[in-house]
C-alpha cells in the first residue's frame, strides 16, 4: 500500500481501510467506521417509497442531462437556498460528482491544462486530475490560518507557477473549512483577475454549522458548480450528483454527458427528485452531526490528538497525531487491526505533511463516536 | 446540431432524436422509438423483488471493485458460458460500461496515445477518445465484407499510421456484425504481432443469433474485457456493467476506479447480481428480438431500404438510404416529425459515409415496429 507510481496516482487509503475494515467484519469482530465520508442514515422514508413505486417502470436511459423534474427541481433549490436564477437547461445530473468532476475538468480544459487545488484537500482531485492526464498546483493551507484559502494564497501560487483553474470546496473535506462570503467573494474576485476558471465543490453545502452555505453562484456567472445528494440527502451509494454550467461551457457539457456517461441512474433521478423536498429530514441528519461534532472534538482533545475549535461544516475532524506517531498510515492500520476503530490517514489529503494527520468522520451514528472515543482511550494508553 | 467543434467532438445524434422524440411526446403525440439501443422489456420480476427488498438497507458505497457476490458470480458467468477461469480480483464492477471505458484507456494508456476503432462504429468510442484527450484511427469496414473486421484490416491500418489500442465490439453497434472464434483469434493474434492492446467491448454478448458469443478472454490473457449488463439483462438505466482487467492492469484500474467514480451504484449491483442467475427470462427477450429482427429486416428491404442479410447479432439494422436521401441526419428529423418514427442517423457511427445509413434498434416490443413499418409506408410514399 505504500507504491508511488510514476505519474503520481495513489491509492484511495479511505477506501482501502474500508475495505480491510470489512474484512475484519467478515472475520467476526466490530468496527466503528470513521474512515469513510458517509452518513449514517437512509435516504428519507418518502425517497425510499418513491423509488418502491418507480421500480417497475424506471429501467430505460433519461435524457443526457436528466429528468425535467429532477433539473426544475433544482433549478427551485437555488432559487429557495440561494435565492439565484438558475437556467433549468444549464442543469446536468451526474453519476455522483465524481462524474461531474470528470466532465467539468474536460469540459473547460484540456489534457495538460494546470488545475489549481488544495493541500491538504479530498484525494480523488489530484488522483483524477493526474490519472487524466492533467497537471495540478498545490495550495498550502495551515491549522493556524483555520485551514482556510484566501485570495492571496492563490495569487502568491499563481505568481509562483500559473494555473489555469481552481477546484476549490467549501465546507471542505479533510477539514470541513467553509469561507463565508466575503472570503468567497475574495476567492471568486482573485480568479476572475487572473483568468483562473473556477469549479466550485459545493457537495457539503448545508452541511455548515454556522451559517448557510454560500455558493458561488450568488457571486458570480463564471464559475462550474458541483453539487451531489451523497451527503446532505444521505444518498452516497445512489451515485447521483449535478452539475450548473457556465452559459459558454453548457453545450459541451451536454455532450461529453451524452458520450462519456449517456445518463445518470434512473432510479437515482427519481429518488434525488423526492430527496429536494424533503429538507427536513436532512436537518434532524445535520441535527446528529452537530452533536457528534462536539463530542469527537472534545473527545480527541481529551485523548491528545492536536486539535483546535470544531470544525465549520462537512462531517470531518482532521487531527494531529504528533504525540502518537508520525506515520498516519501506520497509525491507522494499527488502530483499526488491534482497536477496531477505522479512520483515515492524513497521507489521502496531503502528500506533504499529511503523516501527521488523521481524518474522522462524523457522519455516523452517535454511539460509533462513543464507542471510538472509549476504544481509542484504552488503545493510545 | 450540425457544429463540428475544433477538437471533433460530436453530439450523440441517438440521444438528440430521443430528446427530440421526448417533447413530441410531450406535445401528445406518439413515437415509435427504434433510435435508442433500449430493451423495451425490464429487467426480470426476481431482479425488481430484489432491489425491492434491499431497498431500506442498501444505501452506502460498496467496495471501489463491487459487491463480492456480484464480482463471484462474474466469476461464476465466465465458468459456465465461456468454460474460462477468471480471478474475482480482476473483475471491476462499474457504472456502466461508459465508466469501464474511461478506466481502461486511462489504465491502458496514457492522453495522446492513439486507439483504433472501426468505422461505423459506436459514436461514444470516437468522442469519448477525442474528449479525454487520445487520438483515434479508424478502420472502415463495408457492407460487402458483411461490416466485419479482419487481421488483415488491422495490419493495413497500422501499417499507415501506427496505433496503440484497438477497441473493438462484436456483436457490434451499429451493424450488429459479429465475428466467429477464428476470426477473433486472427483480430487476437494481428494485435499481439503488432503489439496493440486490445479492449474487447462484450457488451452485447448473449444477443448473438447464430452461436454462442466468442469472449476474448478464451482466446488470451492480455485483452481488457468491457461488459454490461445494460442490454441481455435489460438494465440500461440502471448504470452497471463489469471489466476484467489483465493481471499488470488491476491494480491501476482499482486506483482509478476509488478515485474517478469510488464505486458503482449499490443497488444496480444487487440487481446485478440476481440478474445473473435469471439467464431464461433474458433468452425469452431474445427471442423476441430474433423475432423483430427478421420482420424488420423484410419491412426495410420491402420499403427500398438497402440492406442484407438480417444481422449477426445485438439488435441493430443498418441500412442504405441512398434511394430517399443523402442526409441522413435530415432524413430522421424529418421521418420523426412526420411520421414519429424515431430512429438514428449514420452519421453518429460514420462521420465519412454515415449520410447515406440509418440505423435502426429492433429492441423494443414488436407492435412498435410493426407500427414503424407502417408509418414508413406511407411515409416513404
Amino acid at each position: 500500500m505504500t507504491e508511488l507510481p510514476a505519474d503520481g496516482l495513489m491509492p484511495f487509503h479511505a477506501m482501502e481501510i474500508l475495505k480491510r475494515a470489512k474484512a475484519i467484519e467478515a472475520s467476526g469482530r466490530t468496527v466503528c467506521h470513521l474512515e469513510v465520508g458517509e452518513p449514517g442514515s437512509p435516504p428519507a422514508p418518502k425517497v425510499i417509497e418513491a423509488v418502491a413505486r418507480a421500480l417497475p417502470n424506471a429501467q430505460g436511459y433519461t435524457n443526457a442531462k436528466g429528468l425535467a423534474e429532477l433539473r426544475d427541481g433544482l433549478v427551485d433549490y437555488y432559487a429557495t437556498q440561494h435565492r439565484v436564477t438558475v437556467d433549468a437547461d444549464a442543469v446536468l445530473c451526474t453519476m455522483g460528482s465524481s462524474a461531474g468532476f470528470i466532465i467539468a475538468f474536460h469540459t473547460a480544459f484540456r489534457p495538460g491544462a494546470r488545475i489549481a487545488i488544495t493541500r491538504p484537500g479530498y484525494p480523488a482531485y489530484v488522483n483524477t486530475l493526474l490519472g487524466l492526464g492533467f497537471g495540478i498546483a498545490e495550495i498550502p493551507l495551515t491549522a493556524e490560518n483555520d485551514w482556510k484559502l484566501t485570495g492571496a494564497d492563490i495569487a502568491v501560487a499563481h505568481a509562483e507557477n500559473p494555473f489555469d483553474g481552481l477546484l476549490f470546496a467549501s465546507p471542505a473535506n479533510p477539514t470541513g473549512a467553509a469561507v463565508d462570503r466575503a472570503q468567497l467573494a475574495d476567492i471568486i474576485a482573485t480568479c476572475k483577475r487572473l483568468g483562473v476558471r473556477l469549479i466550485s465543490d459545493e457537495i457539503y453545502h448545508g452541511l455548515d454549522y454556522r451559517c448557510p452555505s454560500v455558493s458561488a453562484l450568488e457571486l458570480t456567472d463564471d464559475a462550474i458548480i458541483i453539487n451531489s445528494f451523497s451527503k446532505y440527502y444521505c444518498m452516497t451509494g445512489w451515485r447521483i450528483g449535478w452539475m450548473v454550467l457556465p452559459q459558454d461551457l453548457v453545450r459541451r457539457a451536454e455532450i461529453l454527458q451524452q458520450n462519456l456517461f449517456i445518463s445518470a441512474p434512473t432510479l437515482s433521478q427519481i429518488a434525488a427528485t423526492v430527496a429536494l423536498g424533503e429538507r427536513d429530514y436532512s436537518e434532524e441528519q445535520k441535527a446528529g452531526y452537530a452533536a457528534n461534532r462536539t463530542l469527537l472534538n472534545d473527545g480527541l482533545h481529551a485523548l491528545g490528538f492536536d486539535i483546535g475549535n470544531p470544525s465549520d461544516g462537512a462531517f470531518y475532524a482532521y487531527a494531529g497525531i504528533a504525540k502518537f506517531s508520525n506515520d498516519a498510515l501506520q497509525f491507522c492500520e494499527t488502530l483499526l487491526d488491534q482497536a477496531g476503530v477505522a479512520v483515515t490517514p492524513g497521507i489521502d489529503f496531503d502528500r506533504t505533511s499529511g503523516n501527521g494527520f488523521v481524518r474522522f468522520s462524523y457522519a455516523g451514528k452517535r454511539e460509533a463516536i462513543e464507542m471510538a472515543l472509549d476504544r481509542m482511550g484504552a488503545f493510545l494508553k
